[in-house]
């Protein structure tokens, strides 16, 4: 794939690619850009020009066939290619995250967790061995492991980071609320869950 | 406040809030718009733009006042106002959201959980009580909590949707990875994590 899609429409493409899973399991073999519209409450024209962008038209009056349209998100979104990733901090949203099994559907294989507490060292979750801080910078490079997910605690967050840094790590999807310190070779991803909730309550609600 | 800030401007603006809470802990007392920009990896016009929205002029050749510049995002994204919410499935996800104080500081208050299995129903975490799903509809009305946050499993994730409907929630912030079926005055909030990191994946890596 060459062309970048956006950010919006990334997240609108899985967002059908899960309405499309639903109609799978209804066995249902054909799906409208209104239904899709319809159910994210969202404008018919824009899912037209979202799936237009995939190069793929739907059949007049019966609209697109789900698989087709599943299959053709999946290969835009490259969720046939196998992302390794390793969680760093072993509390509640690093077992959490590792217990998501939904992940793998999309290509994401998180290989293990790192932890310095030796209460949870040499345990296993969900298959996933949680491994000595120390020993990631090794260990990452035999499991081949490129995408660290950041879930420590705020006070260690860039301390945490610069180890990573060190250590090589390119990519770090950061689930603290911290703003972490990188030079310019390496890619912060921040899931800014605050961000996000916040987004939702000034615009969205009367709260 | 009366006028519209954008999703990525909301976004952007927590971002800044994190920045400025670590420099309050260095006893920092001022910051540039470009220290901003270059811990974020962004345009530094782009920071400008933003805290002009606030109507906050930087002093020249020192930059905002970390602590003033912190008050006005507060007070912009409405951090003083209570917003209650409960977790509805109280699995890894519902457990890790909540235990995350963090959320409190933004005026964001979890007042319980519920859950459809008795061996959780009426134990407490951190300070906040499981309760039966059965009891939603009075126990809403009586706590005031607006916001339900799903973190159900997949497989129930509609149906109890259905339920929070018919018990009068409008507004949903879904950490299910399913796209929600609601009338239209239902607010939901897609907190799309794989959308999230595809984009990571598709447009910020090399993976």
């Amino acid at each position: 794939m060459n062309k970048v899609i956006s950010d919006k429409v990334i997240n609108r493409l899985t967002l059908y690619h899960s309405i499309l899973i639903d109609y799978i399991d209804k066995n249902i073999e054909y799906i409208s850009s209104p239904q899709i519209a319809d159910l994210l409450h969202i404008d018919n024209t824009q899912v037209r020009k979202d799936i237009a962008l995939l190069n793929y038209k739907g059949k007049c009056k019966v609209g697109y066939r789900v698989k087709e349209l599943k299959l053709l998100i999946e290969d835009t979104l490259r969720f046939k290619t196998v992302k390794k990733a390793f969680i760093v901090g072993a509390g509640n949203l690093g077992m959490a995250l590792a217990k998501y099994d939904n992940f793998e559907a999309y290509g994401f294989k998180i290989s293990a967790l790192f932890d310095n507490d030796i209460k949870k060292i040499n345990s296993t979750i969900n298959d996933k061995k949680i491994f000595s801080i120390d020993k990631l910078p090794e260990l990452v490079i035999e499991l081949d492991a490129k995408i660290a997910i950041l879930t420590v605690p705020r006070t260690f967050s860039q301390q945490v980071t610069n180890f990573l840094v060190q250590s090589g790590i390119k990519y770090i999807w950061n689930f603290t609320p911290c703003v972490l310190n990188v030079p310019n070779d390496v890619q912060v991803w921040n899931e800014n869950l605050i961000g996000n909730f916040l987004q939702f309550t000034v615009n969205h609600t009367n709260e």
